[in-house]
């Protein structure tokens, strides 16, 4: 049998990450200032963003060198393993070859900090004390507060109420990296007292916890903004992922066939697929594939439109495939995947016709994520499960045409944390979720006036 | 900056475990028949385990080979990196290098699949259907789970009530990979019948779990009992833990002054140490330091007899240092070191001054596991917080007296489902806590009469 693990040396990590826009025909059109509705200025993002990130997030240069600071923290972890899934194929009686990136092996058990750790070193060295931001179900700010405390930054993530009280050890996990952790809405912000004051007993929700993250910034000079998906500079340092995987797949003599992600904002498929699709631009045959759930299907059901980044409209307006902004997803257990839009960069790749995307129930989803669990062994996190099913699919249809086709999919975080989850499926409790039309028709109507 | 990950191909796994019987020059008193006091023969054994794990329970072959089945599974995460602690050592400022060797990267998140693997297998060779555990924390309950899902063995766990009820968790994880996991005191056996008729709200104990699993496997002649600690054959399987380290840290050049690992029944730090005490007995200065908590410090504080394995006093008796089997520590953190004795190969090696024993109190380990966890990234487990403060107060000995020592230790799970213990640390509700010598010599004169 041929090996299991692909390993790359540590001197072989990339010393650059890769920026897509260099590359791409036609770049999205240009964020808008959500006020006068103009394309917005590198100026507009100095109370938010450090320079280096503003100016990678404007960058067309296709190669951008990681900083040695960066390097040294990522090799506490990087370059991650990539697996040949030996005992998933045979399971699947498929002639693929399966093969999947696994970034569950960070300290925060996802790919979220290959971006947490250059946003706080780039700000430690702008001379930035604190970060804030929000996070939902955890692993954002699980990532941010692992960074900070790298680089001896402060930092204070603002947690949905509800999440903030039915996770306790997320928070606990985040004070462990020495970060503050407050529930939203709260009294430390103007907005967290609004809502407060129309309803004492908000649950909270990620719009709210944005809202509260980005004014705390905005008003501290020594503080600034963080956002873990989305944003074109986001995108940039997850290549790190798809650029150690190609060299890992050369090593093995291989190249996929297909590269598929899950999709919620868009960072973990992005990280995965951009460093192919380069190949792609210069003429090779690869596929790209998001996978989204088909409670929350914003590049499959969605309309490509400026659109706010958060609930309430505070953000810059970017060009995406929207449900609209106030659109509400049905609960599901991927709450990763809960966005209401598809990164600029994602989307207009989308509408070009470079990449595909797919989108499936959870239940469906969730019997994937147990099939890998009792092959593979690993206990994925319910959004990197939709990558597992959407790998699945191809490998079962390899089965039926008998074409060895090799498939290559990003593992992007475990499970550990999401067991609930795992117990309400195996218990019967947990169903298949699909979007409202009605919802997404109801929420697209209040889309901006641009 | 040299290396932080040192890793070896997949090709460098070892292909036998280390077997330190061969070597020892005094051997541990044979077990005991619990009835006759008298040495227990294979065929005394034939109820509970198969005949290739009696075998090697008993043998002092050097090298016993791994099968190509349990490599193969072995492969999904081994070897393990080992890792140099860079960052520890400059927040430590010492002259030392500290390496680490990480078990976590496992499945399920410990060093007890090395010997889960192994037993399924060799049950799987001998034709039994089905395997049952007893488990309190959940470490060893999840290992077995996913070693049987492997080998397409069923298995059936008896989790301590009070941990099945406060852990829903662990329960989840094992149930995802097909186990069947049952509340103990139980109903399904005479033995927790028996509790149950006395007190039917009773929380149940490792003792209690213990007597259910294997009066579970006596009675179906297709079920085998499992242990995951204290016995011979359990301490060889980890020895590929120490094996590969050698390895590794040859690729460096460097060779550990110290090892050390975490102390219950013995299997981590086994795993680590039992391969450097070969090269020990071969004439090579190098220490290891076996590291137990205060409130349960069977080596540092316990008497060498003939013990019971149980609370209960079903089990062979066995030679070890015990703070005697009835004996019942304070409740702490570290679940996996709440044992009462040591394993008897262990034991026998510390009578013989060949290693040394160190006990700390918690709230001194939780202050090392969060300086690491700040440090290296990963959050560790209780237990493995053990070895990490041992290695750090070993460094801090290095900077006082500005000796570089090579440190070596093992990480031997991750802290991912210990997040409570974390939380009482942090809002300082985690006392210290020490065993209570007079509870112990109440326990020491139960010991059984041989």
């Amino acid at each position: 049998m041929s090996q299991s693990k692909i390993l790359l040396a540590e001197q072989e990590i990339p010393r650059q990450w890769y920026n897509i826009q260099a590359d791409m025909t036609n770049l999205p059109p240009p964020p808008l200032h959500p006020g006068t509705k103009r394309p917005a200025a590198a100026e507009d993002f100095a109370p938010l963003f450090p320079p280096a990130l503003i100016e990678q997030e404007m960058s067309t240069e296709r190669w951008i060198d990681i900083p040695e600071e960066v390097l040294a923290i990522y090799r506490l972890w990087r370059p991650s393993p990539l697996f040949r899934a030996h005992r998933l194929e045979k399971a699947l009686g498929t002639p693929a070859r399966i093969y999947y990136k696994y970034e569950g092996v960070s300290p925060a058990g996802s790919h979220k900090p290959n971006t947490a750790v250059p946003q706080a070193y780039y700000n430690k060295q702008a001379g930035v004390k604190r970060l804030s931001t929000e996070t939902g179900a955890g692993q954002w700010g699980s990532a941010l507060s692992l960074a900070c405390s790298f680089f001896g930054l402060e930092c204070t993530v603002y947690m949905v109420k509800v999440s903030f009280q039915q996770k306790p050890y997320r928070r606990s996990l985040m004070e462990t990296w020495g970060a503050e952790v407050i529930p939203s809405p709260s009294d430390r912000t103007e907005a967290g007292r609004k809502v407060l004051a129309k309803d004492p007993d908000s649950p909270g929700s990620l719009g709210i916890a944005i809202s509260e993250a980005v004014e705390d910034a905005v008003l501290r000079e020594d503080t600034r903004y963080s956002l873990g998906s989305v944003l074109n500079h986001v995108m940039l340092h997850q290549t790190i992922i798809g650029l150690e995987a190609k060299k890992q797949l050369a090593l093995v003599d291989d190249y996929p066939d297909v590269v598929i992600g899950c999709c919620g904002g868009g960072s973990n498929f992005s990280g995965l697929a951009f460093p192919f699709l380069a190949d792609k631009f210069a003429g090779r045959k690869v596929r790209a594939v998001a996978v989204e759930p088909a409670a929350c299907p914003s590049l499959t059901k969605g309309t490509l439109a400026y659109d706010f980044g958060d609930t309430v409209g505070l953000t810059p307006l970017l060009m995406m495939y929207t449900l609209g902004h106030s659109f509400v997803p049905p609960t599901i257990h991927a709450g990763g995947l809960r966005y209401h839009g598809a990164s600029p960069l994602v989307s207009q790749l989308y509408r070009d016709g470079l990449i595909e995307a797919a989108a499936y129930p959870q239940g469906d989803v969730f019997a994937s994520a147990v099939l890998f669990a009792r092959t593979e062994g690993i206990l994925p996190a319910p959004e990197s499960a939709h990558a597992i099913h959407g790998a699945i699919e191809e490998a079962k249809e390899c089965a039926k045409t008998g074409e060895p086709r090799t498939i290559l999919f990003c593992l992007s975080g475990h499970g550990h944390f999401d067991l609930a989850s795992y117990d309400a499926y195996l218990s019967g409790k947990l169903e298949n979720a699909y979007y409202a039309e009605e919802e997404s028709k109801r929420a697209l109507a209040e889309l901006p006036e641009v």
